[in-house]
């Protein structure tokens, strides 16, 4: 799709933003980063994503510095954000919050705390207990008091959020059980 | 683009969410409603949006009731931002934020001043006189220090926002001169 006319210049944030963020996948790919998601196959297994589409956008991702690719274990690739990808958890939170608050029952909601204290983390990203602003590798995202039908899943991804976990900790590959 | 999996149910915010706006001119059309646009050609001539996706888009922010519409003189219809469309600042700020980091010139960005006390407001939405965060409807939009050559543009929009303008203010068609 074209650019709007008044952004073919460099000018708005936001159009720029949108360009390389703003497809639904997109953000999600980055959503499931901040969560700890390294591997191709768990992107493609937790979101449910066509391989080519998911390769596109990691390789654009990448392109444009809010994931870096490198070497993991096993001859395979392995992504995590960047500094500038990192960048992007307030807009992430706040279209959660915005997300939560208009379309999921409490109930269902994950809810973040904060790792240095323990205190829950409100909307607008702020602790309860401290008043601090934990930065999204001092946040736990909590498993949801209910999950919806459709959530209760098998991949390794969901498994791993079924328990507390500190955002941009590796979720790493299931242990090898005896064959 | 059919639903990622997981989200196939209710408990994902992000993927609610971005189902709704995830999409480029979503997000630049709420953008344009911040600054105050009303009006069906105001959108049109601003964003160089195609009219049957704008109209597409504007149906379905009326639809999730993040827009309402109703009438206006002339017998024309105008379009505002509902308190749930409203809520959605802190994410648009965050994105422009972002935006503005990485891509902008700081020349080039527009300012945001608390129209209360005067005072600037940072990227986090902070205004550095008074310390408060200021709703959407208290902040003031400036002007760009240097514009593009893309972004000196005439349409009513590009015209109003040479100068500072309040947010959620509309703006309003031109005054008709002798003909």
């Amino acid at each position: 799709m074209a650019l709007p006319r008044e952004y073919a210049g460099e000018d708005c944030p936001l159009a720029r933003s949108l360009e390389i963020i703003g497809e639904r996948w997109t953000l999600l790919i980055i959503r499931d980063a901040f969560y700890g998601v390294r591997r191709f196959s768990d992107f493609r297994d937790h979101l449910g994503i066509p391989r080519a589409v998911l390769a596109e956008r990691l390789g654009l991702l990448v392109e444009h510095g809010i994931l870096e690719r490198s070497p993991a274990p096993g001859g395979r690739e392995q992504y995590a954000l960047t500094a500038k990808g990192a960048g992007l958890w307030p807009a992430l939170r706040s279209l959660m919050t915005w997300g939560n608050e208009h379309y999921v029952p409490e109930p269902r909601r994950r809810a973040f705390t904060h790792a240095g204290c323990g205190g829950a983390v409100d909307g607008d990203g702020r602790c309860a207990a401290c008043r601090a602003r934990p930065a999204p590798g001092d946040l736990t995202v909590q498993p949801r008091a209910q999950a919806a039908a459709a959530a209760r899943r098998a991949d390794a991804v969901s498994r791993a959020l079924a328990f507390p976990h500190r955002l941009l900790v590796p979720i790493g590959p299931a242990p090898i059980g005896p064959a």
